[in-house]
């Protein structure tokens, strides 16, 4: 496989198996798509879909699942503990291999304007694919959900990039976008008190002065089978190549010492590209003219 | 693509590059395996070839380069500065996905009956392949040369593990056989003192009671452009599941610093299997729980 963009797309449906199924269908029967990985949250009553394939592919698995999920899910009667602005209520597309971010935002603009064409359901382009500032982050734009978004759109800076200012009365709006791909990556802490992990999610995270494209905020965790509780520093790595992990690791471990506090562990939760951990690696072990790209073995193989 | 076997023959021809590309379109013309790389050197007269494929596939094409190279190359006129005992000198194969070491055995003793039927070449079983503990080490097997091997072959402990006590007359004998994926890494100090990485050198290493699985030596380093000199503990982590390669980083840099010494920065040569460097990612993260298998994105696309 030469280009891998992948595409992690949520649906607003988490309990009607068939329905998932229904929609999961138009990634599987999408020659060049591999299907990755899908799950269900019943109490979000909402479902990640992971796939990858080459652009072409992508694009042809993307707009299908719209349709179909246009055609099954219907806002109206929608109740979740999620916020949701559409039957798809967002389509992030990721540069695995070879092609970058911006091949990603041409793709977001050609499946965004298929969607409003066929799918009838007006799209906002988000994150690297943003036309305004303000609709970057996906929260601003989904402020309102589905329900207020009838009136939303109707305001000056909010009409959507495709499809006009008027919703689709089932599915609602969407976002489509390009962005890096994410890493979750949580840090915990041989403390239980979790003003601790608070201060250092505070000096770290972006918004508040620290690492570009480092999102944290601290947690008390209380270990289900154990009782056991403590600290966590929680973050989400939002482009690992501006901000690598290691980075954190050692800034959360020295900001923690000035409490006597250590990293006792830390997790990542779900997929991690193989770069994010490889840049750590050489970092670590000083191996600075390793050449991921040729070096690599498995870069020779995918 | 589900399994990955990788071979790396080494072959008795780097100077005639007709000779070179026929014995690799033999590769390039098996359906299944991709050809990764290959490199010849003069002065050793012989080329290393990297392919990879399923199992039934490598067998196919390793069969077909023995069989070019033996009709190609004529050892009774070979010289160069790289001891040799065939046509085709050596041919590992390793496990790189979906199979273990023990799958590879199997390969390398079909493949190596083959050969001794189909190219009339008699073949030695080696490294995790070898049925007996001498014929484990590559270069006990090829002591005395292609020159010597019509005589060694008659010995008791000698006898050619397929093919019989006939050598080839033109191609030899080969060595085939299963063996982990071998990383070359080399730690640079900030000492011209090469005594300091020989003392090193001898403390990891497998041979002089150090760490399993560890090659190592220390060297003088001159760089050719600047004319700087440093010493370098030079490695072959030949199995970096059993030794990793963090392991050897941290050793290095504890014994060097009992004399006032640093490593500067390490050095990995050639192709290095994700695996080898995510590993010590973790290590170095503390990301204990990772399930590599899983939750590296790559292995669900490879």
């Amino acid at each position: 496989m030469a280009q891998i963009i992948e595409s992690i797309p949520n649906i607003s449906e988490g309990r009607n198996t068939e329905v998932i199924e229904a929609c999961i269908d138009e990634i599987r029967n999408t020659n060049g798509c591999t299907l990755l990985d899908y799950s269900s949250d019943e109490s979000h009553n909402r479902t990640v879909i992971t796939y990858i394939g080459d652009a072409k592919s992508v694009e042809e698995a993307s707009v299908k699942l719209v349709k179909k999920a246009a055609e099954l899910i219907d806002l109206t009667k929608h109740e979740g503990e999620h916020p949701r602005m559409g039957a798809v209520d967002v389509m992030p597309f990721l540069p695995i291999k070879d092609c970058t971010t911006e091949d990603c935002v041409e793709l977001s603009k050609v499946v965004g304007s298929r969607i409003a064409d066929e799918a009838g359901v007006p799209v906002f382009l988000y994150e690297s694919s943003a036309t305004r500032p303000e609709r970057q982050n996906l929260v601003k734009i989904r402020k309102g959900q589905f329900e207020g978004m009838a009136e939303k759109v109707q305001e000056e800076i909010w009409e959507p990039d495709f499809g006009g200012r008027r919703i689709h009365p089932t599915a609602g709006v969407m976002a489509v976008g390009a962005r890096p791909p994410l890493v979750a990556f949580n840090l915990n802490l041989d403390t239980e008190d979790v003003e601790v992990a608070k201060k250092i999610a505070n000096i770290i995270r972006e918004k508040d002065g620290g690492f570009k494209c480092v999102k944290s905020m601290g947690f008390e965790i209380v270990e289900e089978d154990t009782g056991k509780k403590y600290a966590q520093v929680s973050c989400n790595m939002t482009n690992y190549e501006q901000t690598p992990l290691y980075r954190v690791v050692e800034t959360v471990k020295f900001e923690a010492a000035r409490y006597g506090v250590h990293v006792t562990k830390t997790e990542i939760i779900g997929l991690c590209p193989m770069k994010a951990l490889i840049d750590c690696a050489q970092y670590y072990m000083q191996t600075n003219d390793f050449d991921f790209r040729t070096q690599v073995l498995e870069n020779h193989i995918l």
